[in-house]
């Protein structure tokens, strides 16, 4: 291709504007999507040119999860929407028990975004790919008036197998089961809100944002017989919970003093009003399993970087009202609700 | 599920509004996507309840593609953006020679949009990819502040498989082939401009939006050695041929009056001072076969319903330039260039 003779001059990176030119489908669009995209993600799928991106399929248990991310401001400390879109995307690969292989990715861009703007975003994008080996090989990009946007909202699709023996539900726990969390909760979501807040917190708190399936490899070869895995996002650990208590018809009751909270997040938590319960985390797992697979699957857990501080928080009961209950640090019990209205919306 | 457990009233479809608490991720999220997107695809997939779809996938090759749509007007005669998310996609699927499997949607919401505005969306989406029958097996909804979006944007990723035998690629035109239209342009680009501009124009000309896989499937039945398809969208038959030019490193040369357009289209194109060549499709595709295959895909495409019109407008030839040439009505020849700059914005 003879880039000199299809663009009168390249993309100008460092004071360039996104218009809507660059999202008509014309030339314009081309050549963003050629300098800017194609160059970033560089893999011989995204160099074939295609809307849609062909790979070698193998039979077997293929999975499929799609994922928009509006999360506002786009940056903040620890990531930012690009490699959370990324990392968010693999994780809900992983946690369908899948090793994930190929990501796709829309933009809707707003008119008015600096070109630089938007190539650090792309740059964090594709840098988080290429360090989880998932390549982008498909992508879109749409583009809306200044006042119908809001900077990038970027949907990331991602596809993967199934290992044969490993049969991963919400609806597997089973009364007696052990749950197992990877870590501390809460700092994603802290991360964001105190950056939208303009908080000049004690210390400064980073999101937890990070792609988990090797963290999910080495769980699933300690034990494959797995029942279930989550990753507690939106709604945070407590909401997640319910949907797993919901989903496989039980009940829940955890040990509030084995559940990891940083003691900066727990501060930020209390100054802002909030349950760390249901703040969001982004390199967070839940998982369940039988009782007698725990201490193996807790080692491998423990073993792996992203697990060092993984707990047992909890064991599944018989609930015919399927509520998540905790044994408080005062010897009392409460029950865990599900998150009830807005706690901190556009958190990813 | 006990819905009037967990829910304490149902979803006012005729007069609620979308608020925040409908992206957070609890109760509200939840009760939005069981009562009105669960309902509205009633799928054994999306009825799992999980972030990640399951299906068996066959060894071989597939293909992944992923469209954000977010045109204005979301209604306009012929279609809507539900409808559109659901072809546009599926034919991204088809133009790559892939039979289409399954798809993913992701909707980025604005506040304050009507529920019923919602439901009516997502019910021509359901609509359209159960006449396709290609089932919406994972999905994921945000919500974005009022002044932060508009209406709803749809961004929807097709996975498929390619036959055996197949090898349909941009790259692969060569001089002689010939260049296959499916029926008359521009029907769509206009159907949302017109609505859009508020004309009255004298015909009600309808978007021709609809998924032209079953199409592509006669067509690669008749001869599996068509070279290459393209379904020509965003920037019109125009840019879409110099798209094809490029990376086959061809030129063609067209026939004005072999490019059927209709003639309500072409009054309307005179009176918003547009060229149908750069006006925007949805419903029809460009095949590029060699000269021998020819007849027989031309007559497989006229026996289908979705290419009655269908006509051979041009030659592939040899050209270092990769011009895309036009002989005119007047026994002219022109250069058709790509679309420059911005002709018509947010038209899929």
């Amino acid at each position: 291709m003879s880039a000199g003779r299809d663009y009168p001059r390249p993309l100008d990176l460092r004071h360039g504007l996104i218009d809507m030119t660059h999202g008509a489908g014309g030339r314009a669009s081309a050549q963003l999507i050629e300098e800017l995209f194609g160059r970033a993600f560089d893999n011989p799928w995204l160099a074939e040119g295609h809307d849609a991106a062909r790979f070698a399929a193998e039979r077997g248990r293929m999975v499929l999860t799609t994922d928009a991310h509006v999360v506002s401001p786009m940056f903040f400390p620890g990531g930012d929407i690009g490699s959370l879109a990324v990392h968010g995307t693999i994780n809900d690969v992983a946690m369908a028990g899948a090793r994930p292989m190929y990501l796709a990715a829309s933009f809707v861009i707003q008119e008015g975004l600096p070109l630089a703007t938007l190539e650090r975003i792309v740059a964090s994008m594709a840098r988080a790919s290429r360090e989880a080996r998932v390549p982008v090989i498909a992508g879109d990009t749409k583009v809306v008036e200044k006042d119908k946007g809001d900077g990038v909202f970027i949907t990331t699709t991602g596809v993967g197998m199934v290992p044969e023996g490993v049969d991963v539900s919400g609806r597997n726990a089973r009364a007696g089961d052990r749950v197992l969390l990877s870590g501390s909760i809460g700092d994603h979501g802290i991360a964001v809100m105190s950056c939208r807040q303009n908080l000049k917190l004690d210390s400064q708190i980073r999101s937890d944002s990070v792609a988990l399936h090797d963290l999910v490899a080495s769980m699933l070869q300690a034990r494959p017989g797995i029942r279930v895995l989550r990753d507690p996002t939106r709604g945070g650990l407590g909401t997640t919970l319910n949907e797993i208590a919901r989903q496989s018809a039980v009940g829940m009751m955890l040990q509030e003093s084995a559940i990891p909270v940083d003691p900066a997040v727990r501060a930020a938590c209390e100054l802002l009003g909030l349950d760390p319960l249901y703040v969001a985390n982004e390199g967070k797992l839940i998982a369940i399993v039988a009782a007698d697979d725990a201490p193996a699957v807790l080692a491998a857990m423990r073993a792996h970087p992203l697990g060092a501080q993984a707990a047992q928080i909890g064991v599944v009961t018989e609930d015919p009202h399927h509520f998540v209950q905790m044994t408080t640090g005062f010897g009392g019990r409460r029950v865990v609700d599900w998150l009830s209205g807005e706690q901190l919306p556009r958190i990813c």
